[in-house]
């Protein structure tokens, strides 16, 4: 096997810090390096010695043990020697076994930006990776606005590029700053630097999101022949943000012409843990990950119950690009609307439940659930009140315990302080095996009273119900002012680490959550019987 | 001018409707079938009618006056006359102008989902397209999983192609439908079909993202000479999405060589109302616009204070690939602190609110608003509560009314006829000018009751208030369970047709919508003294 090796850079940590609403911690930059590190990228650029204090802070020591770590700076100033620069003295004195430098390469910001001749810039760039190899560090160069300063001023690009090229820099990136450059420019300005005289395998491209085709241009490159690849965790960055490094890693590894010419330092095995490596950067964040995420994103493998539904379960090779377990991630089949009889059938299996084509239960069901969609449910997001919902027509469903009437109460009110304070109490009537059961509990609100209450005493199976949790609340209101039919999804969880999702539907938004509580409950006490454990162990 | 024309095509509410997440109501596909319509897309695809109740309601009448009205179904099975098949009868019957059918090309998938011979797949093309044709509308034919059928069987995919063609077919639309093709791919599959024998000019692409491509592969087509691109606002669809039109179409508008080569339907003016087509459309879906998407995302022109910053300011040309007011979008540099107050003077400036650098009153509205932006408020999409507390904080909002205490009750309980029923009360004590008013009502719930009595007494402003109107109202957790942070955005108007939005926050979801509630009856009377009237009128 002679397959040439393709180069990860990350940048999430220098280009990926110009993300609007992304400040980054020092602990945050500790733990993400050692994520990057730990999965196999080659490259981790951790940011600007000197420019602020936690990018100081962070190169106090090396921070990566595989992967090399980077500083990033800029090349010295015109009219000081390289010794004299102390921007440049910081960057090479910081524990990195790489820096890379940012170079201008388009004449019109050497002129705007610099205010030095074209000349000194040259200089400038030799002699400031002259000054990194001499540390015995791995010099690399970004060239900034190289596609567009190369659309302006052809021999001026190549010339910046060429002279870091023969000054000794490992690498030459091409950065599209901009980011609105597109794949066949870049394709055709590649072939255009290696055709001057620089070797693809010392080329690298730093693509932007500005057009919807930073991954594109970036294999676009690779195609041409450069070899080092830069990007962000899921593509964050100025702007639109950076080549998603995730999306091109799966695509580097698993799709041809890629997979197949090339080799990266990760490896089948470790590409199981791509999924998990976004969603916990996401986690980091303290965002929701992308669902549309391109191969790691909940829905990348997801399929509406509809035309497709049923031929993907016959055979999915067909109807996926890639296996989702390939990258960590899993199919999901989901019910709604769109669904025939057939594929209804099909997703009651995969939960275990049989019923066959004649049954006449198995129309009504459908029936209710085309119905009840129409009116706002949403049963695709919703796993476990489908579940019930056709259990219970099934006749499957016992009567564990019956809520004769709530009562739910905000106030407004000053307290003995004279402080207005708003207080919610909820009061909820339930009966168990003939027995009344009252509770009454506050909360942070009248959801949150109400489903402490609910869950205060249930009698008989109140044991059953203590690991319960609920971990996610979600409301949507379907249409028009406060009297609109709202849509309540709640997420519980349970010490087994199964998940499941339940939803109500109403008017009033009480309601809707005491439907999607009311069917948590019900669903762990079946779960507990395990008529539903099937589901969960998915 | 001899600029080649390219047909946009939107599937948003039909292969968007299979986005995990997102079902739309009558009422939603008509909104967005309007929008589509006045935006100038040459054709809506509607649905599937006969398929699901909301697709048939939606077919009831034509609901495009410009845009060609696609109604969408499959080919007719094998083994029938066009003229008995169900299915294929209710297509023909929906009032479009046009009809897409969706047809095997991938001879494994015939076998496998249709169970018919090769032959009779092809047989089943003709005979429906022509049926198509033959009730006088145009006729297209989605040929399914075209890229991997070629792949496969390069012979039998481009006979599905040609026999579409040929049978009279307006566009053959090659469709990516596993996502997995990649640019180089899908440029030289298409040079394949029109070596073939099928010109550009009647061939499509719809490409899906599941590589991160779908632009790409959408921009690569064009390239290779087909005329019609198909995709979805923002991006929606099936798994990773389809290809984002919002993104395509100013890409096809604004840059070369697809500006200087192809024309499309919407114009330089028409491209500015592009970032309000894509807001609107996820505010319809309430969610979040991406802030990253390209070209209209909120920091698709946003740069952080940093290298870049006082360089764009130089000369924004320079590092934007597109002005950003050519998409209706703006830009915005972030910068930290010192300059952060001089770009808050400029944004009270704007809504005609004069206040000096030095004025401490300036700092402190600074220190709340970032503030309270941390705690969950988001100012940006309620004008009329950020106004309201600028205002406040500058002492310049009179004390019309104190809301001395609420108390709002939902009773679930059984009523006479012995039927559980759920009612909302709700008692609000306001205080005007020394006197007290006490008023109760009813909703549908916490919320409604709470607007209805909130406005039902508001003693000498009573008849100020009567025009004021609910229009919208937004819930968003923003975090963890029924105990999360909650924030709610309302929407009024009065008879002048203006609109203001306001805001509250809580983790009660009672308190944040009496927020949000009394900042719009306090902004209404704060308009009717016209002290206010400057942003309702921008």
């Amino acid at each position: 096997m002679s397959k040439e090796r393709i180069y990860l850079f990350d940048t999430t940590l220098r280009d990926g810090q110009q993300t609007p609403g992304i400040d980054f911690s020092l602990e945050d930059k500790i733990a993400i390096s050692a994520m990057l590190d730990s999965f196999g990228i080659d490259y981790v650029e951790g940011g600007y010695p000197g420019a602020n204090p936690t990018d100081t802070a962070f190169f106090a020591e090396k921070r990566t043990q595989n992967a090399a770590f980077v500083a990033f700076g800029m090349t010295k100033r015109a009219g000081v020697s390289a010794s004299n620069d102390p921007g440049l003295a910081a960057l090479l004195q910081a524990p990195s076994d790489a820096v890379c430098l940012v170079a201008k390469s388009w004449d019109y910001h050497v002129e705007v930006a610099l205010g030095c001749s074209n000349a000194d810039n040259l200089e400038c760039i030799r002699a400031s990776v002259e000054a990194v190899t001499a540390c015995g560090k791995e010099a690399m160069v970004d060239c900034e606005h190289f596609f567009d300063g190369y659309k302006a001023n052809r021999d001026y690009a190549l010339a910046c590029a060429r002279t870091a090229y023969e000054a000794g820099a490992r690498w030459v990136v091409l950065c599209d700053t901009n980011g609105g450059t597109q794949p066949a420019e870049v394709a055709e300005i590649v072939a255009a630097v290696t055709a001057a005289g620089i070797p693809g395998d010392r080329l690298g491209i730093h693509a932007h999101d500005d057009t919807g085709q930073a991954v594109s241009n970036s294999l676009a490159a690779i195609s041409a022949g450069v070899r080092q690849v830069q990007g962000t965790l899921n593509g964050i960055g100025e702007r639109c943000g950076n080549a998603n490094l995730v999306t091109l890693i799966a695509t580097l590894v698993l799709k041809p012409p890629f997979a197949t010419d090339y080799a990266v330092g990760i490896d089948a095995g470790k590409l199981t843990e791509l999924t998990g490596l976004s969603h916990a950067f996401d986690e980091l964040l303290n965002r929701s990950p992308s669902v549309q995420a391109p191969y790691v994103g909940a829905s990348a493998f997801a399929t509406k119950a509809g035309i497709h539904a049923s031929a993907l379960l016959k055979d999915p090779r067909t109807y996926e690009h890639v296996p989702p377990e390939s990258v960590g991630n899993y199919r999901r089949v989901m019910v709604s609307d769109q669904g025939g009889k057939s594929n209804f059938i099909d997703v009651l299996k995969r939960r275990g439940i049989a019923v066959s084509k004649d049954d006449p239960r198995l129309d009504r069901l459908i029936a209710v659930v085309k119905e009840r969609e129409a009116s706002g449910y949403a049963y695709e997001g919703a796993d476990a009140s489908f579940e019930l919902l056709a259990q219970r027509m099934l006749g499957r469903v016992p009567d564990f315990f019956t809520v004769n009437g709530f009562r739910v109460m905000v106030e407004r009110r000053f307290n003995s302080a004279g402080e207005l304070r708003t207080v919610s109490e909820a009061v909820v009537k339930i009966n168990v095996d003939g027995t009344d059961y009252m509770s009454v509990a506050e909360g942070h609100g009248p959801v949150n009273a109400l489903d402490i209450a609910m869950r205060k005493d249930l009698g008989a199976y109140q044991s059953e119900i203590e690991d319960l949790e609920l971990v996610d609340y979600k409301v949507r209101i379907l249409n028009g002012g406060t009297e609109a039919i709202t849509r309540v999804l709640v997420e519980s969880t349970d010490h087994s680490g199964a998940r499941w999702w339940t939803v109500g539907v109403s008017d009033n938004i009480i309601d809707a959550s005491f439907q999607a509580l009311s069917d948590s409950i019900v669903y762990k006490l079946m779960k507990n019987r395990d008529l539903a454990g099937r589901i969960a162990a998915e």
